[in-house]
């Protein structure tokens, strides 16, 4: 597939790094190419900055968010910080958009009042759905948001079973993001889909307890499993 | 000891009786006596409704909220709805509250929209918080709230591990709890202690998915548990 990656921070160069190996063609996007190309250093995490990082990946394009939409057009996988989600759709547009399927891997993280951060959307509504009202012909589908990078791309990582949740309204473009998750490495068995949209709700309001459980556990290296009863 | 179950539902008939079989004296607290020895039908759920319960449990002593607490002063489990939490201690009272343990099991569900519920306080603040600054000498441990009854009283209902998480400021309080969780049959392991009571924020935000979970799998036979990186 043609895919478009919008961020370029560490969840972006995971991903893109992985659809890459996995045999698809990446069409990285940002907001202004060539300041993101200036960014040569490291991130608040060690990680480096995209400038960097490209210049380590040759093969990679590195584009305007629009640009990247429009080659990387079979699959969007937003992996930006949440609160940046509605300007940077608005900058590819509603005419672009349309009909495309977009693994949204975000969370409304507000960090406005330091650590642990809350949630700038919840309860009775999510970024998953604000997303898809905003763009009822993108077909929006939220996955992957309660894990590190690291264990998205590398479910092996772990010992044992651990689950990934998909959210969306459009059954096909959902099994397009399954087939992605399970070339990840995921089982179907470990991939639950919740229901439509509306159930980002449940997958981002379990961020705050994710937050707590990294500050204890020191690592990005956990995720949540549903232990379901087995029938005997 | 002498344990103080306030709330008359499944969830406190499922802990009365556990901590009844380990060798506990378990006062249940209700609003009024009377009345709830009246209620001998079945709840919505299909479950007995206390009257019929307590007839056929003859040796649990079912006394008001204030009446259960003098008795059952070594343990409080605090087992009803969540909105019913500041209005049930009011009927206590600060200075019997004072010093003692509080297990909070509850949840601040709200379902005056239907179904699903959302939360009625959430993100920034937490029903646990709520009752710990509002009883600021009580030992409020917030812990069970993201199991179903049948699996908070009998882990082994499910293979392998699964987690049960707790959230409180006072650490003896939290030993005592945990004592508790691991006498129904909960490994040491698969306890984590989040820390202080804002962390309860996470747990009481998990419910969204919760519940949308026992909706798919039409079982509340099933758990969340953390799998994290076994260290080589």
């Amino acid at each position: 597939m043609n895919v478009a990656i919008l961020g370029t921070g560490s969840v972006g160069q995971a991903l893109t790094q992985k659809l890459d190996e996995t045999g698809h063609t990446i069409f990285m996007g940002t907001r202004n190419v060539e300041e993101s190309l200036q960014r040569t250093g490291k991130d608040d995490w060690g990680n480096p900055q995209v400038g960097a990082w490209i210049a380590e990946h040759p093969d990679i394009q590195l584009l305007t968010f629009k640009e990247a939409v429009e080659k990387g057009s079979d699959l969007i996988v937003f992996a930006m910080n949440g609160a940046s989600a509605l300007n940077c759709l608005e900058m590819i547009g509603k005419e672009l958009l349309a009909g495309k399927t977009m693994m949204d891997i975000s969370n409304p993280l507000d960090f406005s009042q330091g650590f642990p951060p809350s949630l700038f959307v919840s309860n009775t509504d999510s970024l998953g759905e604000q997303i898809q009202q905003a763009y009822p012909d993108l077909k929006v589908v939220k996955t992957l948001n309660t894990i590190s990078n690291p264990v998205m791309v590398n479910p092996q990582a772990l010992e044992g079973d651990h689950t990934v949740f998909v959210s969306g309204n459009d059954e096909e473009a959902k099994q397009k993001v399954k087939g992605v998750l399970q070339s990840f490495g995921w089982a179907e068995k470990n991939i639950i889909d919740l229901g439509d949209i509306t159930t980002a709700r449940g997958t981002e309001m379990i961020l705050p307890l994710w937050v707590r459980l990294f500050g204890k556990l020191q690592t990005p290296f956990f995720n949540f499993h549903v232990n379901i009863q087995q029938q005997s």
